[in-house]
């Protein structure tokens, strides 16, 4: 395909045109600041770019990805204009149109969603190492705002792409000197960002955005650019084309009014009747990679002392020599959460992603869309620092998406409060679709890696620091939403619920309590979400008291989960951590914050005698 | 004070000597990442810094801030060889001790507790920018590794620091060479590191951080630098002093045993008898600000329209003009969040954070060690990028913290998902000590501003896109803990607990539910958390059935903060979002999520038909 400088200008001003009339119909969205990429665009999908547009998910094709997701109106009127979609663009943002406000894989050339900021090059990233991986010899291009280069998560992927040599990867910027509330911190310096880039190991060209010439010629560097990862710094205007719109503050995220506003702004905007046709384009397919469903057997004994870190990581490794399509990457964390059992047997397959967990999450979304099963793992309480990318990883709706988080909760003792994660249950729970899994012991540990494997969407696996007993024999199977009650009579007069590093200590006051004459029923609820609603229902109706127990914020976890499961069938005690922790030894603290043996004991008598009084 | 190199060489030594036996006492802890830094400690402390020992919180002082928390030991030895505390350094991690395994204000020379990497830099930055804001004449330094460089928000806080040319600020990168679980990404390479400053805006000196003399030097250097923050990159050993320990992997995050490991390793640092005498020093007090409790009074007039987020916006520039101790940021969004009404009024008190939110709280909180009130705006969503930073400020204790989440939930419309904060409420509600305030019109918008305020600690404020009638007069209170009830009876059947955007929706749908008999009680639970157990339990108890409805996930939000409130004393039906959202109108989208007025009649029908079943 060649087309010329003039066409493909005309184009970016078709494409102008498309976004503010989209945009005009929709009463709101971000006209100018698709205008200013609008050449960029064009040269992208009409000259450079390879692809079918009959195939979005083409192996053998080269990758689009708008970081700057607030520009969604440009990537459906280019992928209208490529032929890739046929939606009316008009339908821009109502309910019932799949192009929406930012982009979201409705559409399936939207690989993974964007619209908050500093996301997409990090998905990119990791798409271009999964590709690497692949041998597939498609190019990455990702498409970011000079505002947004202010989030450190882009510094991130950048770190990232360069240590890893990902030179199937080219990153624009769009500086366009303008952000939502006033001028970016460098306006038109582009010296700090080439600066910056050269720095973090990026090849640049700096390039005048509306040139089509220049940026076609920043591409061919671009393509011939050997062992490091490449960035175009364009130079551009917000606005671009129309007089009333170029270059002026007040009009972010601000449609130009249909009727007269409009219909001027598109005069401006000269002829623009151009079509072009893409010639399906693409590279040599890549082998398939072979595929086996992710199955592994635990191998302990019962009462066996084994950390559940450590079998995540035995677990891994398992899943390392028999599942080719399952990838790995962690924080720097490797040697404690025990993904380093996963490097030992497949380095090839495993990503260090560093002290930089923004990224690790990004990319593991991305390496998710070119057909792997990653697992991304670090500390719980790290995952925190990705939450953005998680929420955003589930409007991806990715195939699979594993995340680890090791040393849960007060347990990790001496560390103290900065190391314990007390609020990822609630943080994944609130995730749409997320799947929250919470294994006791080893065996749970591992058949839950299994099952984490198989499920799609994301799953959030927590593990514990100490050792605790093997429970279960190595046949069990641990389904999603499913429980184990581990102890049950027909004279129960209570339900203890716990999970994880809490399933021993309900054990001991199980024990506790019934030489006091209560018997307690003890459910493992290693599913956290989705929960075992009709287990605890019958519970609560059977035993009308319930105490949870967990290492974790009394709001937002296990407790309140239960809570919401049985909706009002019985009382409900939840015991958990309610105030700030501190450095000291696991039983120590386990006790102080009343989630040991002891705490639940005296929380049963209490909610029994108070039971009595009621009944 | 004049320490000649020799004798600060011999008390890097002793703090080396320090780690490695406390350490070693404790079982746990990171010694090797203590003696890498020992000699830039030592000339900080006992050469470079001048503070007082007394006194801990000086605003005429140097602060010093160790953003690399797992070397605490050397903070822990460090001040108390500088005569700042008195603690057995040898009680390191115990439960009784203050000196825990990361570093927590619970000894007060630590202003911000730290132990997630990539976060102490930004704190850094907020004190430097509110000291030059206060005309304190104090130095700021922060102690980093080269690990934690890898953290995207080192680079926003870089970028902070550069644009507000904070030359009050020196960040001291400790590059060892080793991650805790392998090399860093570049090794004893610093020329990445030395580019990136440089391209971040930094003025640099690199130098063998075991050289006595070339440290004092680059100090000298940083403190003679304008315009510009300066950073010192020293290459370091891990291990430093120590031949078995030394620059050898394997050995983060580990004590050298008691007993003869221990002597032998003392024993290679020589001579350690060693004090050095700290003889008070400081800057030129600065000239005290004057400090006002903040107050406002709204000025609306029922039935008027009003966004909570404009009335936010209206607050924060009263307070902007009565409280000359609040300050404000935001991350490129105060358009938006209103936020800029506050800018308008007091520029130089407004901090434009940039598209940097990890950075924006980070900052937020050192501003707020400088005792200032400071409030960070951005849209809820966007608070999910600085979660890990909202845990940890939490540990900091801080005086003042609010957070501003605008725009939350689907009721922002066509923007979509990715605008959409759904686990603002979830992931705020489980930060121990945390308050989270939901106002439903303007004036509960503005008293809960001026309450926020009043309040301390994390205060976080979740307001609104849509205008909503405004339903109090404009001297109605609301504080902390409080709730309001909009409509009650004494036949009251059902009680619906509503916040926010949902109030109008459920006095709408108490309306509807009167024409078909059924009373029900309207609930407006402003404040989230800490919620009003009493008058819950009482609705529960009165009214036996209750529906929540929020626009939020239905995991970990105002509905799962009723259910633990009444904990099993009524039958609660939790609304609120399920699945995932999509572009379109508030009301098409709050109608098909079943949070609007029908929703909530729909709900109230169900569980109270079911309820008579019941009884």
């Amino acid at each position: 395909m060649s087309v010329d400088d003039a066409t493909l200008h005309r184009m970016a001003q078709k494409l102008r045109r498309l976004c503010l009339e989209s945009t005009a119909e929709a009463g709101s969205g971000h006209p100018t600041s698709c205008m200013s990429c609008a050449d960029l665009v064009s040269v992208l999908f009409f000259h450079e770019m390879r692809f079918d547009p009959r195939d979005p998910t083409g192996k053998d094709a080269d990758i689009f990805v708008l970081s700057k997701g607030h520009a969604a109106p440009i990537l459906w009127a280019v992928l209208k204009e490529a032929g890739c979609i046929q939606d009316d663009l008009n339908t821009l943002r109502r309910y019932d149109s799949r192009l929406e406000g930012h982009p979201t894989p409705r559409v399936p050339w939207v690989r993974v969603a964007t619209g908050s900021l500093g996301q997409g090059i990090c998905a990119a990233a990791g798409m271009s190492w999964a590709r690497k991986l692949g041998k597939s010899g498609g190019r990455v291009y990702v498409l970011l705002g000079d505002g947004e280069a202010a989030e450190g998560s882009v510094w991130e992927a950048a770190e990232f792409a360069a240590f890893y040599k990902l030179d199937n990867l080219c990153a624009i910027i769009d500086v366009n000197r303008l952000g939502q509330s006033g001028p970016t911190m460098y306006q038109h310096d582009l010296q700090p960002y080439e600066a910056r880039l050269r720095g973090f190991g990026w090849e640049v060209a700096v390039v005048d955005g509306h040139d089509v010439a220049a940026v076609r010629e920043a591409f061919a560097r671009a393509r011939a650019a050997a062992g490091k990862p490449f960035a175009v710094l364009a130079r551009t205007l917000k606005g671009k084309g129309v007089s009333f719109l170029e270059d002026k503050e007040g009009w972010h995220g601000k449609p130009v009014k249909k009727g007269e506003e409009l219909q001027k702004a598109v005069a401006e905007l000269g002829d623009t009747s151009v079509t072009i046709a893409v010639e399906p384009r693409h590279y040599p397919s890549p082998t398939p990679q072979p595929r086996k469903e992710p199955s592994l057997r635990p191998e302990y004994e019962i009462g066996q002392e084994v950390a559940t870190r450590e079998a995540y990581g035995t677990a891994l490794a398992r899943l390392a020599r028999s599942c080719p399509q399952v990838v790995a990457t962690d924080g720097d964390t490797k040697n404690s959460t025990f993904s380093e059992k996963f490097k030992e047997v497949a380095p090839e397959r495993f990503a260090d992603a560093y002290i930089a967990e923004q990224n690790m999450v990004g990319a593991a979304l991305g390496m998710s869309t070119e057909g792997t099963i990653p697992f991304a793992s670090t500390f719980a309480c790290f995952m925190t620092r990705a939450y953005d990318f998680i929420r955003m990883a589930s409007y991806s709706q990715p195939s699979h998406l594993v995340l680890c988080g090791s040393h849960a909760g007060i347990s990790i003792g001496e560390d103290g409060p900065s190391q314990m994660a007390l609020e990822d249950l609630a943080m994944m729970r609130a995730i749409t679709g997320a799947t929250v899994l919470y294994p006791s012991e080893a065996v749970s540990a591992e058949r839950l890696v299994e099952t984490a494997a198989r499920t799609p969407g994301i799953v959030y696996i927590r593990t514990t620091r100490p050792k605790t007993k093997v429970l279960y024999g190595n046949d069990e199977p641990f389904p999603v939403g499913g429980s184990k009650t581990l102890r049950s009579s027909a004279k129960d007069a209570v339900t203890i619920v716990a999970a994880g590093i809490t399933v021993p200590e309900a054990l001991k006051a199980h024990e506790a309590l019934g030489k006091e004459g209560i018997a307690a029923r003890v459910i493992d609820l290693y599913s956290v979400k989705p929960v075992d609603t009709a287990t605890l229902v019958r519970a609560a109706e059977e035993t009308h008291a319930i105490v949870t127990v967990e290492d974790h914020s009394v709001c937002g976890g296990l407790g309140e989960a239960v809570l919401s499961a049985v909706g009002g069938r019985a009382r409900v005690e939840v015991l958990g951590v309610r105030e700030t922790p501190r450095s000291g030894k696991a039983d120590e603290l386990m006790k102080a914050h009343g989630i040991d043996a002891d705490g639940i004991v005296k929380a049963v008598r209490k909610l029994t005698t108070h039971g009595q009084d009621r009944h």
